[in-house]
């Protein structure tokens, strides 16, 4: 692991998006950590990721650099609205330096404040052992496999993972 | 169990619904089987049961009388959409008559010709025991137990349980 390095996480602006749909974009395109079809259009990411969540962040490195971002949202309505779904996402270049554990971390305290009882993550790609490592660290439960439920671009149809943590007990 | 009753199986056309929303109201409004407010908004449900979904279908008895419903959908985009999500409902009236397992089996078909590989429920609430015994005879298994995740309307939080069935292998 590289030094860690020093980010401020703030609100997601109109004016980060021509920073932050380069970072989104290759992360899709990659097609073996998100869902998001790796040919998605922009304006639909743009509404996926910094519209219809409840709140959407950045994590900026020196000089305003965007080199990271997670959305969170109620992963269902109603009665299933008290337990959150987010999506994290970190550039390539700033990996291994404590981001996306201080924008999980970073998460779960927003989590609280917006009334958010839960977390829950609906498919991490069981391939994807730096996040399932991390999850866990963060003290994330694995409470289910979906067999053979995500389509990775370089090894077909592998295993994804459902993780959850309560946050208000 | 009482005595099977004869239904046929069709799409949903736009003139179903007068008969449709009462059935999905009432169901939702009870706040035990489905995650949809119980205060639910007409339109809002029309859409997401009717329009948002791949396709929808009712159960109809004699008389052309709508006794049941479920959409499919994909659960996931992209890397994700070889597996659907469905959902069902069935009339009080007409419960405990085997309409819920025809729905089901009907839906598993429309999945293979639809391109599914498997189907997913998440949120199946863990105190709907006659749903939790359903699945698990027409071949679904438990894959994930989300603690807490359902807040019943009676009950409070609940655990919901994630149900998956692969159908083509």
């Amino acid at each position: 692991m590289s030094a860690s390095l020093q980010v401020s996480i703030r609100r997601f602006a109109p004016a980060d998006w021509t920073q932050l749909w380069p970072l989104l974009r290759a992360t899709f395109e990659a097609g073996d950590t998100y869902a998001y079809a790796p040919d998605s259009r922009e304006a639909d990411i743009r509404t996926t990721w910094t519209e219809a969540p409840a709140a959407t962040f950045v994590a900026c490195g020196p000089g305003e650099q965007v080199i990271g971002t997670y959305f969170i949202k109620a992963n269902q309505p109603g009665l299933g609205s008290h337990v959150c779904n987010c999506g994290y996402v970190v550039a390539p270049v700033a990996q291994g330096r404590g981001i996306a554990a201080a924008l999980c971390e970073h998460s779960q305290r927003e989590a609280v404040e917006m009334g958010f009882r839960a977390m829950q993550f609906n498919l991490v790609v069981s391939t994807n052992e730096r996040a399932v490592r991390l999850w866990q660290r963060l003290g994330f439960k694995i409470v289910g496999t979906l067999p053979r439920a995500f389509h990775h671009r370089q090894l077909g149809y592998v295993d994804a993972l459902v993780f959850y943590k309560e946050l208000v007990t």
